[in-house]
C-alpha cells in the first residue's frame, strides 16, 4: 500500500500512539517515523523497543520534515503539545490528533497552531492498558476512525488522512465535531463514568468488603472493572473537556434508573421483563457489525 | 471422584441446569442424572444433546430415587416447581438450588417443601446466553459456589454438597443467606441493572441513533451489553425478589454518582484523578485472584 504521507510525526507514544507507530510499521514501512514523549523515561522505553525510526529529545524537533503530526497525548494536553511542537511544524503538514473530544481538541489546536493544516481525527479503539508497551499494531483493524473536519478545511487534506488510517485498517467516517461529542458521550464517556463509579462504590460500601468484591466478581461486576482501569488523566479530561454532552446523557440515564427503581419497587414485573428483552437487541447489532466477539463472556471462558 | 450423591434430578434445563448435567456427565461419570423442563420443547432439546441419562415429562416423576434435587429456575418459579416436583420427592432426598437470591428462595423451597433436607446454594458464574445449548461442562471450573444453610441444617448435608460442588470444579463458601443477598447486590445485580438502564437508555436517545451507538460502540459501550443480553425473566426476578439489598446499593451507587457530576461542573480534576486511580486496583485484584484474564479487552482482542 502508498502512504499519503512519506514522513509521520506522533507526539505522545502510549497506548495509541505507539500502536500507530506499530501499525505503521508494519503496513507502510517506507513511511519514517519520528516520536517524542513529554516524559524521559517513556522515550527510554521506545528507543528500547524500537517503536520509530527516530525518538527526538526536544519537542521543537519532534515535527520538522514531517508530513503527518498526530498528537496522541490526552485532551488537556492538547495546547502544551502543539505550542512545545509548532517551532519545527512544516507549513504544508497536515496536523491531526486521536482525542475523544473533538469540539474542545479542535479548538486548542486552532488557538495553538493558527496558520496550520488541521483534520482532528478519533480512532474509536483502546484497550484498559496504558503506556508505550501497550500498544499492538492490530488496535485500529476494523474499528472505526472518525474524521472531524471544519467546514473550511481541505478536501484534499480529509482524503488522505482517511486514506492514512484505512492504510491502519480502520474503517473511516467523517462527522461534525459537535454531533461527535455527543455520540461518544453515550458510546465511550458515559460507560466510562459509569464503570468508574460502580467500582468506586463497591470497594468503598461498610457491609461487604473488598475481597468479597473480588471473589464474586463473576456474577457481573468484573465486566465493568475493566474500563475502570483505563489511564486516569486521559479520563480526566475527557469528562472536563466534553461536560456539556456527558453531563446531559448522564441526566437520560438517571432519568432511566430512577423508572427502573419505582418499577422494582411497584413490584412491576412487566415493564422489567420488557426492557430486558429489547436490550438483547442491541447486543446482537454490534456482534453482527464486527464491533464485539460473539463467544459468551467475551470469548474468556473456556468452553 | 466419587461422589456423595448417586443419583441427581436437576429442574430447569437451561444454561445452569445443562452445564450441571455436562459437568456431572464429564468429572462424575457414575452419577446417574434425571431431567426435567417444564418447556416441552427444552426436554425435546435435553434428548436430543443426550444431556442427561434420563428426561422425565411429569414434573412428579422428576426426583424420584434422587439422592440431590437442584432446582435451576429463575427464582421467581422455585416455589412452583417445588410443589410440582414434591410428589416424588424421597424423604432422605437433599433439596438445593441455584438461584442468585438466596433469603427468597430459602423461604419459597421451605414453604413448598416442609418436610425436606434443605440447603440453598448459588455458583457465581453464568454467561449471557440462556438455555440448554448454551451450556458447557467448564461453567463452574474456578468460580465460587456460595451455599446458604440455614441454622439447623445437617452439617453432613453442607458436606455432601460441598463435595458435589467442588466435584464441579468450583470452590465453596458457606454464608449466611442474609449476607449473601446483600454481597451479590453489588458484585452483580447492580451491575445487571445498569447495564440494562445504559443500554436501553443509548437505543432511546434523540440525538443519536441506534446505528450509530452500534458502529461505535468499540468506545466503551460494548462492555456494558454483554451482560445486558442475559435472561429476562432471570433478571426480572432477581430484582423483585431481593429487592431491598438492590434499592440499598443502587442508592449508594446514585449518591456516587452525583458526586461525580458535581465535581465535573466544578472542574475538579484533582478528585476525578483520585478516583480514576483508585479503581484500578480492584481490577487488578479481579484478575490475580482467577476471576477474570488478564488480557487487554477480556483477551478478544487479536494483539
Amino acid at each position: 500500500m502508498t502512504s499519503p504521507f512519506q514522513s509521520v510525526a506522533i507526539v505522545g507514544l502510549g497506548l495509541i500512539g505507539s500502536s500507530i507507530a506499530r501499525a505503521v510499521h508494519e503496513r507502510l514501512p517506507d513511511v519514517r517515523v519520528t516520536g517524542f514523549d513529554m516524559d524521559p523515561a517513556v522515550r527510554d522505553r521506545a528507543r528500547a523497543l524500537a517503536l520509530v525510526d527516530r525518538v527526538v529529545d526536544a519537542a521543537q524537533d519532534a515535527a520538522r520534515g514531517a508530513g503527518l503530526v498526530i498528537f496522541c497525548v490526552p485532551v488537556g494536553a492538547m495546547a502544551t503539545a502543539a505550542e512545545a511542537v509548532a517551532p519545527g511544524l512544516s507549513a504544508d503538514a497536515l496536523v491531526s490528533d486521536v482525542g475523544s473530544c473533538k469540539g474542545f481538541v479542535a479548538e486548542e489546536l486552532r488557538k495553538a497552531l493558527p496558520q496550520a493544516r488541521i483534520v482532528p481525527a478519533h480512532p474509536v479503539a483502546g484497550t484498559e492498558n496504558s503506556g508505550p508497551d501497550a500498544g499492538f499494531s492490530a488496535l485500529f483493524q476494523g474499528r472505526w476512525c472518525i474524521l472531524t473536519p471544519e467546514a473550511d478545511a481541505d478536501p484534499e487534506d480529509v482524503e488522505r488522512l482517511s486514506a492514512f488510517w484505512a492504510a491502519l485498517g480502520a474503517r473511516v467516517e467523517i462527522m461534525d465535531a459537535r454531533h461527535h461529542d455527543v455520540v461518544l458521550a453515550v458510546t465511550s464517556h458515559l460507560p466510562h463514568l459509569i464503570a468508574f463509579t460502580i467500582v468506586g462504590t463497591a470497594s468503598d460500601l461498610e457491609r461487604v468488603t473488598e475481597s468479597e468484591v473480588i471473589k464474586y466478581s463473576a456474577g457481573g461486576f468484573r465486566d465493568f472493572t475493566r474500563i475502570a482501569a483505563s489511564n486516569p488523566a486521559m479520563w480526566r479530561d475527557v469528562f472536563l473537556t466534553n461536560k456539556d454532552a456527558v453531563l446531559a446523557t448522564l441526566r437520560q440515564f438517571t432519568d432511566d434508573l430512577a423508572f427502573l427503581e419505582q418499577a422494582i419497587l411497584a413490584d412491576d414485573g412487566p415493564t422489567l421483563f420488557d426492557l430486558f428483552t429489547r436490550t438483547a437487541a442491541i447486543r446482537r447489532g454490534i456482534v453482527e457489525q464486527g464491533q464485539d466477539v460473539g463467544k459468551p463472556d467475551f470469548g474468556r471462558a473456556s468452553n
